[in-house]
């Protein structure tokens, strides 16, 4: 049996066969403390190599080098779920020829199933690993819980490169990937800065305006009937968000109300209210703190699912299909509902859906959060810049001066006024923001598209273009 | 989302489109104690199919329905790793027209991956499920243990149907085959007999014969050097396996060796020694009986592992290449040590690999045991019946009246005979078995294949021929 251990990133790109023009790929899970994407690009840079395709789950803060690498053609295509703007900056100025492919976390299996996305050789970071390439995402020092991301670049890419800096006797156990779809294993120092792995840790707001979007949330969702024993919740790691899951905690408490399962995204607030038994189960794709990382080690019913499980509407089910509420977060949303979270008050890439569109339109119930305005822009507006999640997946917006209820969902308006909520139409919050901020000029873009953003089912629903300097 | 949950097999054959001429699969772990091959099977037939293929991990002694099936023209093809003589008798006397195929686990699912074997429906027996179709073979009145040998189906088959008679509140955890496999989920009364299930629980042979042989083979793996911290070991379920595995047991607490990992087939006697801290791990294709059931749902270093994982040769790596010994069994093992344990001594079909072909080439000492005859039946013979496992994955023949090493691996003669332990050529234990049972006609073939065997890889590596009545 052929040896997979390989001594260096440089030796098992060699081995792959890496070639200018093809595609690698790199999950997310070590979030802004990952040290294996820059490693392995700094490696195909020293090589020579040049026009490599970078396929990523999301792009971190950690992966700013990809700006650099993309300005000197050594990387020439990205297909991401998400962008920080350590990388979407670059790509909004038109440094990158092609336009990126941004989707969702629920698409991006599918792509690499049907191979539409084609990926020569996955870079699998873990942070536990055997000689055979048997891995998981909870053992040794940079441990970071849940491999979902990564499961469909192991069962699609043509050669799977597992990197870990925690190599265990064989076999490990439990394993998340296991050996059969790994050819080589590299063992470097260190994999990731755990303070980075655990940026997901997100304080619940302490502000009056955030507490009072977050209580009208929680309103909301008591409201609409759908938080009763079997609950099923998924929310974002935004500060109003956290505090809404605070709210519907206490309610459920009072009311003795037993939920099914979260859906994570997982922090140590949700961990929380499974541990204290207000939801008999987590079903995890990602952990963004350490706490999640340690409850997914020890408690029984958290279950680590893949991406595609968590997401891919082309499946026959999928989880995110089940939820009741999810509660989101949105840089914009215009008056049809219309929700982005791709770019900034300037027009520039710097977020992403994530799972956003994907549980928008599992749910039964979708809850935009967000203040009317930030920094004197409108949050609220006619028209959103960028289309992320479409507005037939959004079924409320909460904001400090009124609750709006998208026209399709006429039984929660009458639901949420009988309980007393302050139900307006979508275009008087648009007014009362454009009557803080004044009117703004729309953002002026070029001609050129520097991406393309695909929806939960792979279709494009919407272009982002250049920005003027 | 389109609910899964059927309310009857036959509604779910017809949802999935059956036509004269599909091919519908099984798993077999639920053994002697199956219901849902043969409630399906009956299905069909009442339904007025022909011509149907059938696709089964294993053939049991609950699937006899299929000798009538076949006599009726229901069935007239299987692909198989294993054939128990209530239908392998009526393969082998020809009332099948086209050939089965027999093959080895870790074969079988290579098949399905390339396509070699199409299934169009799979019929996956859980014994916990919930309406998605996410399901375990661990929870529920009916509990079998590893779905091992059932993740290929799910992963490959056109339509997957989940069959189970324990149904729980959506998500199940935990789960071994997730929804996104999952077609339709079929509540039915019960799927198997709880004693039938266990069938696999083999007693340790007490017979002074049996224990000697198992007390040489012990001997043998110890000669050898294997026996040594880290070691990996896999036994078949036979008496004698089962003695010479106790003897072991023995060998290890005196010596203190802590042992990597068992690979099951897994019954008590196996779960006692990792419980006993004899060995670190279990990797578990399939229980044989409820100890290893649960087991795998307490022990945390139990992990169940896929058939694919187990032992796919085409993979980058599998379990069994692990391996540093395991003790198999023999229907007949001739001088070139080719082992058949498909035919018995009329040329009948009764058995097959399983995994014995994949685990004999994987393990880097394989022995065989045997006694030198069975009811006056030489078992070493000159050549043969059917060739099952070639005799170059095979090191060592251990019977009552001498042990004889492959010729190939000298090394291993020599640290034998230094052990003390009575090496013959396996021409002279040839010869004493022939001096027993006297000279024997060899078996009578008619022309007709009834069944291809094939090899770890897929190869042909005989045919197994009708017999005369």
């Amino acid at each position: 049996m052929r040896g997979k251990l390989v001594q260096s990133l440089q030796e098992v790109i060699k081995l792959c066969g890496l070639r200018d023009g093809m595609t690698v790929s790199f999950h997310h899970h070590l979030r802004d403390g990952d040290h294996v994407l820059p490693m392995v690009m700094s490696a195909i840079e020293r090589m020579g190599f040049k026009d490599i395709k970078v396929s990523a789950s999301s792009i971190h803060n950690s992966h700013g080098c990809l700006a650099d690498l993309i300005k000197k053609k050594v990387v020439t295509g990205l297909d991401t779920n998400f962008v920080h703007s350590c990388v979407g900056e670059t790509l909004s100025k038109g440094h990158m020829e092609e336009p990126a492919i941004v989707r969702t976390h629920g698409n991006r299996p599918h792509a690499l199933e049907t191979g539409e996305i084609g990926i020569d050789i996955a870079f699998v970071a873990a942070s536990a690993a055997d000689e055979a390439g048997n891995m998981n995402g909870i053992d040794g020092q940079s441990s970071f819980g849940s491999m979902g991301l990564a499961y469909a670049d192991a069962w699609y890419a043509k050669k799977v490169v597992c990197v870990t800096d925690y190599l265990v006797s064989y076999p490990l156990t439990p394993v998340s990937i296991p050996e059969i779809y790994v050819d080589y294993v590299v063992k470097v120092d260190c994999i990731g800065d755990p303070k980075g792995i655990a940026s997901g840790i997100t304080k619940v707001t302490q502000d009056a305006l955030g507490l009072m979007i977050a209580k009208t949330a929680a309103d909301a969702v008591i409201a609409s009937g759908y938080l009763k024993d079997g609950f099923a919740f998924q929310t974002g790691g935004g500060r109003i968000s956290l505090a809404a899951t605070q709210f519907l905690k206490a309610e459920m408490l009072k009311k003795k109300i037993v939920g099914s399962f979260i859906l994570g995204g997982l922090n140590s607030l949700l961990v929380d209210l499974h541990e204290s038994g207000l939801f008999e189960t987590i079903m995890d794709c990602q952990c963004l703190d350490l706490k999640a990382v340690e409850s997914l080690k020890k408690n029984p019913n958290h279950q680590e699912i893949s991406a595609a499980w968590y997401a891919d509407h082309h499946r026959p089910s999928c989880v995110c299909k089940r939820l009741d509420a999810v509660i989101l977060g949105a840089t914009e949303i215009d008056t049809d509902f219309n929700v982005n979270v791709h770019t900034d008050s300037n027009g520039i890439i710097m977020g992403g859906s994530g799972g956003h569109s994907d549980i928008a339109n599992g749910a039964k119930l979708t809850i935009v959060v967000t203040p009317l305005v930030r920094a004197r822009t409108p949050i609220v507006v006619d028209r959103v810049t960028t289309k992320t999640t479409p507005g037939s997946d959004v079924d409320v917006l909460v904001t400090q001066r009124g609750v709006a209820v998208n026209p399709a969902r006429g039984d929660l308006a009458q639901k949420l006024k009988d309980a007393g909520l302050p139900v307006k139409d979508i275009g008087q919050l648009r007014d009362l923001a454009q009557k803080i901020c004044g009117q703004r000029e729309p953002t002026k873009f070029k001609d050129k598209v520097v991406a393309i953003v695909k929806d939960r089912l792979g279709l494009p629903i919407d272009q982002i273009r250049q920005v003027y300097d």
